[in-house]
């Protein structure tokens, strides 16, 4: 037998699965990269803001230096939007980084972390990444079970993560539920609050999470600029909380793990409130198109509060892989979550009218 | 007392301290951007190449996207460059990414990694950041000492780093001496060859690491192109190591921690052979001036290997701040290494001809 090399719980981990990337189904299923539709890994379907790429074409002379460390314009962008001090800010290279920043920081090996069941796949993946002990607490309607999760914190418990719109479920917290949780977590205990799809929310819906970092110096905001800022492929996220939590987090952070073209773009994408608004627009469209498709058909699926929508497409375990397949043959991209324990169900990313139509067209070649 | 999160190897930690950037003096000091000379962060005097500049310009469309994780193009032209197979090659957010990814994905809190005073920070910081314990073995002449290294190995040993050629020192270890060092090593102790800098080292000095790689299942070969690649901006690195190791790397590394724009980018500049011989050239040259200057002004430096030199700008152990601070006062940035352990010396990037003699102008007024 060869060495083994790394702790255990490394040996163990299962990366994650991103959803397939255009090219790599065009190689692979011998298509036309232009005839393929993806609609797999919630990105905006209006690509990035024309804002965002002018500020990046003025940032390209300087990419010979590296980044700026300590994300001065962006956070001074940031701090100016979200009205806090720019020592509460930390950047992530997504918020993908922040979710292991956040692991990295506050767990060590054999503590444990909550998280629910059905919550985004990244939570688990940090908690083993750190040798952690995951505490999985069970879904509730496939949201958060959040009087389930607080009875569920153990002595050795420094961190849990809430997903608000969840990913892939689509659920969401009312507010009063999440700051009724927030009073009886233990001031010791950190919780991140994971908002990557917050722009999608309906204005009746939005609320300030910024004021609970106020009240509550053991919670972190995740913010992500993959989704509705429609940066997904520069990789820029952040977090909000109190400068003893952020503190940390920096002395984790890599110094340079948002390029410079990132921030440059994300300066001019946090101020585009047009871009936003029209992202939240066509999604609001989109939905409806998805959910009167999905109502015809006679498919289950969960009311979405974020740029996709989790779809039941079978009764059997193969039924998820399955029309996976078929679609991916058809040039249709979507994302399958057996992985999360629903092998069932497709998550369906909210695209533009013309490719939700052709999925839905698809769709219906494939159900026969 | 407020409640103190996270554990205390994380809460010691001090920060990397990066070279401050341009916009950050012209604030401080008051100086305009456009008459700063940066000879602070090792980076490439000619910015990046334009083949790099054109693959991103065509990359841009497809920003909204995530980027590919298992970065297809790039590890193909990385593949074909080196000769290795694909699974062999991880992709880092430049160096530093490969640097901790080794960290977290081999050692566990209390158990040991080794490398040598006066080596790159970041082996400090990684260590320091999963709870490890540290063994800084001694340089010998300001490089390091692999016989002692060696030695130095415990039964808890997990990790070794070894820079090559070392920064901020610039030594270089002949390949016989890291082969017979590599022969030595327990097969179950990972180590790590940085060679950030290997693009700098005359056609004589160049050897192949990537053989040892095909010897050695525990060796990882980091490299950046941050560096002769002129792509600091962007975060691209990558390691080169058999498939045990760099199966683990990648089950630790973020899935998409290499943003689009960079894997493009990083494609052409791989491929660039002209501009990195024009890099080479421009280094060389500018040693020379640099050394020159250092020898009439009689201050004492280590030969360098890499784009940079180490000069000892006076006795006392304040001297490495005063100088800098004066000359940052003069808008020149360099890089003080008082953390280093190094109070008394100053790293200098080597820069353009004209930015070189500016640097040598100021010199010459703030040493008097």
């Amino acid at each position: 037998m060869s060495t083994q090399f790394g702790p255990e719980y490394v040996r163990a981990l299962a990366p994650y699965q991103a959803g397939k990337p255009i090219a790599e189904v065009a190689r692979e299923f011998g298509l036309e990269e232009s005839k393929i539709i993806k609609l797999a890994s919630n990105e905006n379907p209006l690509g990035m803001p024309e804002s965002a790429k002018l500020a990046m074409q003025q940032a390209v002379a300087d990419i010979g230096r590296y980044p700026d460390a300590n994300g001065f314009d962006l956070k001074a962008a940031i701090s100016a939007k979200y009205n806090v001090p720019q020592d509460w800010i930390t950047l992530g290279n997504g918020s993908n980084d922040i979710l292991e920043l956040a692991a990295h920081a506050f767990v060590q090996p054999k503590q444990s972390v909550i998280y629910a069941q059905y919550g985004f796949l990244v939570y688990a993946l940090a908690t083993q990444a750190v040798g952690a002990r995951a505490i999985e607490v069970k879904a509730k309607d496939f949201g958060h079970d959040l009087q389930a999760m607080a009875a569920a914190i153990a002595d050795d418990t420094r961190l849990i993560y809430i997903a608000n719109p969840n990913n892939p479920t689509g659920t969401f917290l009312p507010p009063a539920e999440l700051d009724a949780f927030l009073k009886v977590v233990p001031q010791h205990v950190v919780v991140v609050i994971d908002e990557a799809y917050n722009e999608y929310l309906s204005a009746d819906l939005q609320y300030e999470s910024t004021d609970w970092v106020r009240t509550y110096p053991n919670l972190i905001v995740s913010r992500t600029m993959s989704k509705a800022y429609g940066l997904a492929g520069l990789r820029v996220g952040f977090a909000i909380a109190q400068p003893g939590v952020t503190d940390l987090l920096n002395r984790i952070r890599q110094p340079f793990n948002v390029n410079s073209l990132a921030q440059a773009a994300a300066v001019a994408a946090l101020n585009d409130k047009a871009f936003l608004q029209k992202s939240a627009e066509i999604n609001a469209q989109g939905y409806k198109q998805l959910i009167a498709a999905f109502d015809m058909l006679g498919l289950k699926y969960v009311p979405s509060f974020g740029n996709f929508v989790l779809v039941k497409v079978g009764d059997d375990d193969g039924a998820g892989a399955r029309v996976n397949l078929a679609l991916l043959k058809k040039g249709i991209i979507v994302r399958p979550v057996g992985n999360y324990g629903l092998p069932q169900w497709l998550r369906i990313t909210i695209g533009l009218p013309e490719e939700n139509a052709a999925f839905i067209d698809a769709l219906k070649v494939v159900l026969g």
